[in-house]
């Protein structure tokens, strides 16, 4: 397994790859990696010739106040991941190398990132597509994986896919939960033992508003949500949203949607969680 | 040589091309081709194994007082021209093809574009860098060629290119002009007889600022453009700008400034033209 930190050299060899008619696939992550990033590595293994995870903590799609100075960090812990699950390069470049200091292009998405998490975190996802362009650019993978834990990411990452006609295929990896319920996420190791136990209500309230959703349809969505922040608010989360959308826009949904987003990002002391149900309608 | 009008087809091709090793040349243009587009063909021949040429009267990058629905089109000659230079492919895509109704991502450049054509045509460079970004990822070039004559798209391409990380060396292809000095543009062909003869003042002034600035440096520029303006009124031309900038970064010239951008745009009747003159200092 090869680690590179210089961008050249990593598109270099993205280059000769492509020209001798390998397959690229990468894991785009932020490092501190956990089981349901694995879980991605072992989905792009299977679907290219070359695996590349690129660990890189993006300053840009922090705000002023988020917590890109703590945001965890483990890099030998990483190495090890990638290498146990196949991967064939790491890339992990400094921020001074991935940005120029008078760099003046961004890419911007306007219809899907003005909600939920894009409400809060205004800066937030042109950051993230400015950052998975340059990584598109720099690997050229034929496929890149996405988890579906950031859902909206997913889907305004598909957006700037088809918007900008990267020549990438978009692969959805599944949430990956720990036993309790609770969604993997390398914020987690933020909480203390009692959050991390009150967390627990955000997959229980979310399984449960599944439920009630598939059972009862569309009409039952504002109720399930109100009955959701109660729930949640009880148990000690100060809610950021809870939200149904539709996932073909992240509108409101309507008698026409066919699968509902239902989204949620909520404190637990001074970490933000997020969790998600995606739940087809009939 | 090939007509493709389907994103997906070329997008097929050049991913065909690129793995089994061939080099690309792009030639993006809005047609109604002229000798000046020519000789960027003639370049990319010399750079490449394929060359695809992109005729497209991109919607987005022009405003909604500007001459979108009068751009002159001929695409029988465009075609005569494509394969008479040696091209291999053009696309000719409609607008539905390339913007989904929905579209929502953009790339916005946030410096170079503030100034000269980008103050009076505020979306024009946005429209720009996201039609070429799309070109960039449906053709997959080695190399694209671009003219001296839009300079500061030429400057802001490199931008995005640099900023983005596309795979793509940018070529910059010199001016072309007729014999009498009017820089060649598909606009020109908007001008009465009488117009025409009046903007040869732009090239007349552009001449003499160059020699005046080569002889006296930098100190000479206030001056030669307050001549410039006053020679272009006098011969009836409106003026939008008339400036000199850095060309590093746009911004006025210092006396750090190594080589400066002399740019104008002027209005004949109805008819907006531009010229510049790149002018190193020692």
């Amino acid at each position: 397994m090869k680690i590179i930190q210089e961008a050249a050299e990593l598109q270099k060899l993205a280059l000769s790859y492509k020209r001798t008619g390998k397959t690229i696939a990468l894991v785009p992550t932020m490092g501190y990696l956990h089981a349901g990033h694995a879980s991605l590595i072992d989905i792009a293994r299977q679907r290219a010739d070359v695996v590349i995870v690129s660990i890189f903590v993006n300053p840009t799609q922090f705000g002023p106040n988020e917590d890109l100075d703590k945001y965890p960090r483990d890099f030998e812990h990483d190495r090890e991941l990638c290498a146990a699950h196949g991967a064939d390069i790491i890339y992990a470049p400094t921020p001074g190398g991935m940005y120029a200091a008078d760099a003046s292009v961004e890419i911007v998405e306007n219809h899907l990132s003005k909600v939920l998490c894009g409400k809060t975190r205004p800066i937030h996802f042109k950051g993230v597509c400015t950052v998975v362009a340059k990584l598109f650019n720099l690997t050229l993978p034929d496929v890149a994986v996405f988890g579906e834990k950031d859902a909206q990411q997913l889907l305004i990452i598909r957006r700037m896919v088809r918007d900008l006609n990267f020549p990438v295929e978009i692969v959805a990896a599944p949430l990956v939960r720990q036993e309790d319920g609770l969604a993997l996420s390398s914020r987690n190791r933020y909480l203390s033992c009692d959050e991390k136990a009150r967390a627990l209500v955000l997959s229980r309230a979310l399984f449960a508003a599944r439920k009630a959703i598939e059972a009862n349809g569309i009409e039952a969505v504002d109720g399930v949500i109100e009955a959701m922040k109660v729930e949640i608010t009880n148990a000690g989360g100060r809610i950021d949203y809870v939200e149904a959308r539709d996932t073909a826009n992240l509108d409101a949904p309507t008698a026409a949607t066919k699968e509902i987003l239902l989204a949620l990002a909520v404190y637990f002391g001074t970490t933000r969680l997020i969790d998600n149900q995606i739940i087809g309608l009939n």
